[in-house]
């Protein structure tokens, strides 16, 4: 017995359900979980499902293909874990709650490393057994860095890119190649206070409530689709310091939901939006 | 062209939702979004299916019935509209928002009467040309008085019966009689401060939120199944006459959040639990 | 027995507590609260205090003149119920909360009047005996529409000014009359989405949270000292008049929340920011 | 120049800000903020204010005994970090974060040790290098297990004992000998809830909202005054053990920042209940 969990997407067209669910009964599959999505506006089907049984995935996959448009995604998986390489700078937030989360197995994930364009973080890293590569940008071109970096993130072959306070701007070439697999946090609510120092155009702003964002990361930097956001109320007695502060614990608590999800493969993405069956 | 949803729980077995979906296309409807549970631990499957087409509803039933378990409960209705009977003591938080979403059509609801043990929210209602009846309690029986009132609220025939803050206990006969279709505001958070005062009782505790909590009405005054809560949060300078006020916001915004996820037909009832599909 | 709110910011120096609790104290009067916050980056001090006993306002005024630097502002009020006029076009939710709150005493406030640039909401405000003014904007200017406004509104003598989904924006000239006294609800969580449209804008950046932000109005539009923000969860289900709809009871709960911090003289003002004292 | 905070709690009479601000004032102190609430009902007087300057401390509590009540509470600290001891079981979640909160110095104090009943969280508390030490309680009294932990405890002189899911119930003896100085983190929203398996208790009445309470301990348990609570919102497709995990990170983050409020000197306790200047 085995748990898979599949994802479809596909142009809209009558009987879709049907014509899956098909495809698992005659397998002689149990769903536990279906979530299906319509979207009216664009005529797209989105679907997961959560079955479980014994079954070959190459063979369920071809039942699929032979009922479905051609031009649809279909993703069965039964990896539960995914491999995740985790990219920081200096700020240890996030890095110290992905580590925790890592050493308890509180998230379905295996960090299998961490790179950091600063050494200040390889302490941390280090205390749980994990690998930390300082990659420094210093002296060489932007191109250059990435493509140290990449080359290093390939070399462990991850599932998921995560960015945990990595506080560089990547280049659409660098993005491309890592496609719907790189997680960011932001440190505000999108799309206010895009850019850089978001706590303090928050502070000069005087707002009552600050946010954090987990977005895939996409060519245009602060418009990948969101896939989790919150918020924590703060007032006049607090200075942009204060307010970073404060955003530190949403900011770490955003991400790990995101992931969670992300993880559980409950995440489409079309275009600049997210799908998500929680 | 109708707009149908379908509501169907039964004990679970393989391949119920490719039968289900199956008689949908074979009638050449159009599943628009489809929501499935399956509560493992029970061993029960629910499933909601928003359809569009043109179908004899009739026809549905039968050829779902000739699929399903013979216990399963299968609910299919073009009411978008409810009708619904609201019962009222004194507080007028909730029924002035619900006489203003009414008169909006905020919510997909008709108040066909008020009914209240006291006299003094008539004025309001009349404003919106909604009848009001006043049953009061005094110098008769309880069993008399729920009697007057049973038979007012059945020559109103409503799909629902909103008690909102309706300060009377219903007895078991009562709610019996309405079963799963009285839906109460109840003014804490339950399970906490159960019984009378809750907000004198929070007071006194020195809780720091306060919430509020809808729920159908059972045999079991507060232990009726969930189907909203909310919160806000109150410091040490409330008294317990604040704390109510700050309550009533919540109280009046969960109630409505609630009844549209009663009357959008998203809400299962199993023994003490609601299994609701956003 | 009277009940005094006195709110004095001016520049920080040392003392300032003790003299003017000192002004207080000798006049035999009983402070209930007090609240001071000085803000160090820019050397301003700000505080309000809640006291009663009898007293002869001028006498305390002039005592405070006496110890305070020349520049100190000055706000001794016992006016607890505050009068206002308030400004409307199509929308009916705020409007609609002001008005039962209005007619319950929820709010320390008495509504004198509500113009329109539509005429829609006139019946429903004609319900409550509040006196609805109709001022088109069609066929005349835009400074000729204000300049009726402005005439109407003053002729009422409001202590604020409340914006509650008007629809047009007000000129620097208009705002400048009323400064510090127009209270405006943002559809959208600033300084996220500024400008038409917000919720279009935020179904399209595929948000999964939105807002909604109180401020006073100054010349800037959405630049104005925000007082309460507050949020609510929206998914990919939701197209933009859906997420319209669900800000719908954020905005009339933020506006009311905003209003009583606002008529119960706890909030200051300084540049585009709000102290506010809870 | 330091850096002060003085608490004060008495009966209230007329005055009391003017005079202890007069001592400040007249030792030559700068005020920085001032937070003071009468509770009315109980004719109770608390005050905080932070100030900095050159004084002794001696002759401003001298200063302070001459102009207040004889029965009141002054406490006047200049000891911005607090050295805690944190007591532990099996869980490690509020350990982590409080132990990377001590590391990074996200939190203004500093964790002396840390005590388990059980030695599971031994490896996770020496990697950051503090000193782990395990009180078994097995084939000992209760009486004997108390009296090994307050010994060692002891030996550490703390300010605070934080119990980070420490699941003992420690006797009335035990707590009476650090009165006001245990901190809890109380795995439900309370007063829901009480009792063991809250997690449990809450799936099974079908809440959709749980919730974490920081409280300091006193002799009844679950009666201890409140500090800070939190919730989070689950669904019908959790179970109890997913509850409980969607309520790690509520019970992490409400404890650390009910300990930012204790440590920064923020609470006063009054019988069951907390007065927090924040």
């Amino acid at each position: 017995m085995t748990d898979y969990i599949l994802r479809i997407d596909c142009p809209d067209e009558k009987g879709l359900v049907h014509k899956i669910t098909g495809v698992l009964f005659f397998n002689n599959l149990n769903i536990e979980r279906t979530d299906e999505f319509v979207d009216i506006d664009n005529n797209l089907f989105f679907m997961r499902v959560a079955f479980s049984g014994d079954c070959d995935p190459e063979r369920i996959e071809d039942g699929l293909r032979g009922i479905l448009p051609s031009t649809a995604n279909i993703d069965l998986t039964t990896k539960q874990v995914k491999d995740v390489v985790v990219l920081v700078t200096k700020e240890h937030h996030c890095l110290s709650d992905l580590l925790i989360r890592n050493e308890f197995k509180d998230l379905p994930f295996n960090i299998l490393a961490v790179i950091g364009n600063h050494e200040v973080l390889r302490p941390l890293t280090e205390k749980f057994n994990i690998p930390f590569h300082y990659i420094p940008a210093e002296g060489i071109t932007r191109v250059e860095h990435e493509k140290k970096i990449e080359e290093l993130v390939k070399s462990y072959s991850p599932d998921y890119l995560i960015l945990a306070k990595f506080m560089r701007i990547l280049t659409p070439e660098f993005t491309e190649k890592f496609s719907k697999k790189v997680v960011n946090i932001h440190h505000s609510f999108l799309p206010a206070f895009i850019g850089a120092n978001p706590y303090k155009q928050a502070y000069q702003r005087g707002v009552k409530i600050i946010g954090a964002t987990a977005h895939f990361v996409t060519d245009d930097l602060d418009e990948g689709p969101i896939i989790f956001q919150d918020i924590t109320r703060v007032n006049h007695t607090k200075n942009a310091l204060e307010m970073a502060q404060a955003g530190r614990d949403v900011e770490k608590i955003v991400l790990a939901k995101a992931l969670k999800l992300v993880f559980e493969d409950r995440v489409f993405i079309h275009g600049n939006k997210t799908i998500i069956f929680e």
